[in-house]
């Protein structure tokens, strides 16, 4: 009868990545260095999209190559379980509806890819309106699923 | 006068990235996300390596084509300057030899690179064998710039 129920467990712990394993300090910290590595590459982006910084087109096609990359390790970092462990601005909410999280980051990821998508090429306008939808997805997750 | 020392100044300024201008302890926190990234993708790829888990070959294959994209963005964590500013364990001997640190990151970078390709083919034993070169590069840079 054990084996009966550890199957299907041992099943959906191979379906749903290695990160249940993981103790929630590291899964955690993981998120967050994923996170850091998107803010490093979007500010140089940001400061070209203000005009603080001078338009450079292809240092912005490589940040949003990087931004498309890393928006595809996020999830990841949040199996069920992470919402406790060390410091974290992760809201509970976020296990609450993960469905509604995880549409939240698909939104991030087909945006942030047509932003390397469109980044690639020579229209700047059309490149940094793109980029502020990326900000945009940016935005409407934090102010559900993130403490300030 | 003035202009004309500033130009080159400018010049080298845009060529060794904007990291220049980043607080040292974003540089940091920078740095130390990239490497926890590596470490979070390595590992399971080295539980595999040890037989603590089954090998799985499309798992260590993505694990591996991470490490080697992150691979590439470590040098930029370490501008001129990082050696202080936050908790770091990152050693000044970093920047007393960068060319060696740079020759050192260059050796991670290759055997990552060649480690995924490998990793995409069927020689489970290559691409242990490529693992344990790659482990290597990662201990030859801590055992000589990294505080423990």
């Amino acid at each position: 009868m054990r084996q009966l129920i550890a199957l299907p467990l041992a099943l959906l712990a191979a379906s749903s990545a290695f990160a249940q394993d993981i103790p929630p300090d590291k899964v955690i910290h993981y998120r967050q260095g994923v996170y850091t590595m998107i803010g490093w590459n979007f500010g140089p982006m940001g400061a070209m999209v203000k005009g603080a910084v001078p338009f450079d087109a292809a240092e912005f096609a490589k940040r949003a190559e990087r931004v498309a990359w890393l928006a595809q390790q996020v999830e990841e970092g949040f199996p069920p379980g992470s919402d406790t462990g060390a410091t974290t601005d992760a809201k509970p909410a976020i296990w609450e509806d993960f469905a509604d999280f995880q549409a939240k980051l698909a939104d991030l990821k087909r945006e942030s890819q047509a932003l390397a998508t469109t980044a690639k090429g020579s229209d700047e306008a059309a490149t940094k309106a793109q980029f502020m939808k990326v900000a945009g997805t940016c935005k409407a997750c934090h102010d559900l699923y993130r403490a300030d």
